[in-house]
């Protein structure tokens, strides 16, 4: 079992991979002519921003392209993206661009991804491709790449690769395992999956598993998310049957919540619901893009009929109506909370609505749901949540024997866990060795690191690829870097001062009252007298200085050196003191010199 | 069942509380004479700063006066705690103020209460009493209070009140309920409390809670934190046993991390480690003082040869060693995460050790417990956690089955949950229900609400007292307004741009080039023509406005509405624009007035 350090996600940066004890003669040297190259630009070490490559000589295959949710730390970062430099660096040998399905985690960086390389194909599952052609549209990026369909029978052959494709289950409809052959082995990639023995939608491919399986696979990369967690998940049906029996015993007014990406878990509460004589509204953009995707896409076929506009719901009795909403997981902007909250544009609580949680907290998201919960009851909604006696929401992860069973249909010599944190890629290891996978032939990797398959063996490289995180704060990818965000943290924590003081350096005077703004420090109204007096501490010791003749850097160490013990003693806090030093007589000289118009 | 709203933590505050059915003629007006009034200053609608009030005529008794720790939006706030203002309007009346156990929520909010109000004394258990000397010590206020130890035995009398004690057992030596005899019926409140069957330590004391049912208690006021789990909680003694046995199959170096708080747990694990031949380390600031105190207190009790300095942790093998250390939740800079990412001063984790965390993540630390996991898997670690598998942790607080035995010794004929978040408080009242007290005589209130003892009935009073949240950042109590938060978050997210200018105003003339600085916006030496640009679009912008006479809103606004489109154009990011105008002239003839010396 080999292991290297990750240099993503939990943010401890190393700048080699460790050396094990494996690692002798030459025999981790990269032939680039005739070896295959297995690596990530994202997804190991973490949940999230999923991309793999595939590389032989001048051809690479990339599978998918997804984004991070950052986390909390992470002040004002929208996403988190894989680095695409080796792929600019290389994008001439780029052949085939695949996606296993329509998450956010395997779709949501291919926007950015096109500002930065010329993609002309992208292969994808058909609910996959509606999903990224509203993402495309929204950025104007429509034209920017073609968009071609992918299933079970789909091939695509290039110089050297040759892929197929099989069906998988997991909480989105379309979703797709890859096999690559190379001219050094078999790959497998299982996308994100998990065996529903009862699935809705399409079924697992055993059949097509279990003859990859028996023509034989060098290299099993397969889903780690929940290899933490014991057992066989329960199936999406079951899911549906409990929230039908909820729907049946509710007396008033219905609300569920789920992942609206969850489309088909969407239109099994919308069969529930009609099933059980109420007619439905849909509450939340991304619940109504996906009902309405799912639609065209013949996911949800319940009459139009059943459908209410929001002006509608006041006509109906209570035990008419199920409202089907975003906010599951307690995002303040979400319908739920706006309806918890009453600030909702159609509907309020009324005591006896019933509130079900399709769903489970994402970690780090349990106070905002447990906000909602806490709002919700107080307003008089009895609310029911997911547990194991609820049976309300199902993972779209196989867990510990759903990856046994994907090892055993497989069959691989070697296996790379991907998908997931660290602890969950070693514990996946684990489980694969349980399997009989050689626990010599386990690579724990890193974004970056570099699984070498020459002649139906693998070892792991001995260079790596370059592979950050990559910030995005608004749309562009930005330079967002981590000084930056250190700055946001210390004005988070105790907001900022800024003094500007005038001076004419070469008269040694200063010639203006020293002005101090602030935000985020003090309630400015309560503080006038507090900035006045500091704006004369900073005054009396420039004066002092100024005695002397003095450096720009002088006076602002000057005016921090005056100000911040003042505030500390007066405030028992520590904002970021930001000195500005106007030089009128110089600044004004470059003022003109800057403003005077330029030759071009 | 009264309902109102709560006006805390879940930060949808109404002004009024919600009139129920039950408010007929002026049944809820209070007679201050002659009625009793409960009421919490804090710990309804929450889990922390618990403060509970007891007045009569000139008489309140005030019980517990805690902190709660506040929650990641509150930026840079370090405390949040009761709101002192009826207190302190009020203070000649406090007759006796009690606390009932040593936890940070029952008892971090008295060093600023002592900024507030003299209080003479404070009646506390002996372990709560070591645990407030040390505080008080640290914040210089030792002199400020006098502290009287209470145990099982202990009466408190004043001229309305008579007050009494019953052990329970928490996870903490040493807590208490407190009976209260009052002019118009019993009062029992339960403290924190769980009912252990086989305790670390004291035994609650079932006879006496028994005994003060069957005279016969008005209200009853008990803690709600583990209302929502079902059944009875694993006892600590069976936590202690699976520590052991884990201890006994590890070969290498152990590793536990735990609650400090949780001194009962110290105790257990330090024996269980030398019973297992090991001796023990101890890192971490709060675990060393708990040790300290522990050993000081006789709740720990293994002989001093068994403690190891840091420095003689390589001269013995890893099987020999056992280090006991904070860090549990993931914090950053506890002793834990230190170890794991390799910067602690004494120890790193070397392939082999094992780490036991006898703790649950805390909701809201999922995600920093997770990535010290990951870490310390990474370097090599063995991790085991807490799950109903291995029975590394249990909790401090009754369960519903626990919750119902407190009420079938109590007997009250009223119910007031109290510790705990709405939807706790909610489940607890209808646990309660199922016990046989009546529906219509419970009450869930929020802070501030008053329910009015009379004549052994309760109702609820139409008047209320303020509790506001109180923001603590740094040492004092600070005016810390929700606005100061606001821009905190505006800052956290995108960062600040200001924008310093200084005119002549009676020559309408700008005398220097405009400045601009920013903090948490951009990579400063990577834009440094981005600023340079926008300076000139700043002057250009005032050049054009100043044509004209205006006044210093408009040339603000000016700048804002010049900035703000072209930062957005180029970034895509919305940083604060701060405006700074400086006016030379008119400042520096106050400047020459405001520092002229002043008759005193």
């Amino acid at each position: 079992m080999k292991e290297t350090t990750n240099r993503s996600k939990t943010r401890q940066k190393t700048s080699k991979p460790l050396v094990t004890s494996h690692d002798f003669n030459n025999v981790n040297t990269i032939n680039h002519t005739s070896d295959t190259l297995v690596f990530a630009l994202g997804g190991l070490g973490e949940v999230g921003k999923n991309m793999y490559c595939i590389e032989h000589n001048d051809e690479i295959i990339v599978i998918d392209c997804g984004v991070l949710f950052p986390e909390d730390s992470l002040l004002g970062v929208d996403y988190v993206i894989p680095d695409f430099t080796y792929l600019v660096k290389n994008q001439h040998k780029i052949k085939a661009f695949i996606i296993t399905h329509g998450h956010e985690d395997h779709i949501g960086a291919i926007p950015f991804l096109l500002q930065k390389i010329k993609v002309n194909e992208i292969y994808a599952p058909k609910f996959a491709i509606a999903l990224i052609t509203k993402k495309l549209e929204e950025r104007r990026l429509s034209k920017a790449v073609k968009l071609n369909e992918i299933n079970g029978d789909s091939r695509i052959h290039t110089k050297y690769f040759d892929l197929g494709f099989f069906n998988t289950t997991h909480s989105i409809p379309d979703s797709y395992g890859v096999l690559i052959n190379t001219p050094n082995g078999r790959i497998v990639q299982t996308g994100d999956f998990k065996f529903d023995l009862t699935p809705i939608g399409h079924n697992s491919d055993y059949q097509k598993m279990a003859y990859i399986g028996q023509i034989g696979v060098t290299l099993l990369l397969s889903d780690s998310t929940n290899s933490g967690v014991s057992g066989f998940s329960i199936s999406e049906k079951k899911v549906a049957q409990s929230i039908k029996e909820v729907m049946r015993k509710t007396p008033g007014r219905l609300l569920v919540s789920t992942f609206a990406s969850n489309v088909l878990r969407v239109a099994q509460i919308l069969e529930a619901a009609v099933a059980c004589g109420r007619k439905v509204a849909v509450f939340g953009r991304s619940m109504e893009n996906v009902v309405q995707i799912g639609k065209k896409q013949g996911v949800i076929n319940i009459a139009e009929s059943n459908f209410l506009a929001p002006n509608e719901l006041n006509s109906l009795p209570a035990n008419k109506i199920c409202i089907v909403c975003t906010g599951s997981q307690g995002e303040p902007m979400a319908a739920l909370s706006r309806i918890a909250n009453g600030t909702h544009r159609f509907i309020k609580i009324i005591p006896g609505d019933t509130v079900i949680f399709s769903s489970n907290p994402i970690p780090g998201n349990d106070q905002s749901v447990s906000a909602v919960v806490n709002q919700l009851t107080r307003v008089g909604a009895n609310v029911v949540v997911n547990s194991p006696l609820t049976s309300l929401h199902t993972t779209g992860h196989a867990t510990q024997e759903e990856q046994k069973l994907m090892l055993q249909l497989i069959k691989p010599n070697y296996f790379m866990p991907i998908h997931g944190e660290y602890k969950m890629l070693k514990q996946h290891t684990e489980t694969a060795i349980e399997t009989g996978v050689n626990k010599d032939n386990c690579y724990i990797c890193s974004n970056g690191d570099i699984v070498v398959l020459r002649d139906e063996h693998c070892f792991q490289a001995n260079e790596r690829i370059q592979t950050d995180d990559i910030y995005v704060d608004g749309n562009d990818i930005s330079g967002l870097s981590t000084s930056v965000l250190k700055d946001r943290q210390l004005l988070a924590d105790n907001g900022l001062v800024a003094v500007i003081v005038a001076i004419n350096s070469k008269q040694n005077k200063i010639l203006c009252r020293p002005s101090i703004v602030s935000r985020g420090f003090v309630f400015i109204k309560e503080s006038q007298t507090l900035l006045k007096e500091a704006e004369l501490v900073v005054y009396e010791a420039l004066k002092e200085k100024m005695k002397q003749k003095t450096t720009f850097g002088e006076l602002k160490n000057c005016i921090r050196a005056s100000l911040e013990p003042f505030l500390y003693k007066k405030t028992n806090r520590n904002p970021i003191v930001i000195p500005v030093i106007l030089n009128s007589k110089s600044a004004m000289q470059s003022l003109e010199k800057s403003t005077k118009p330029k030759k071009s």
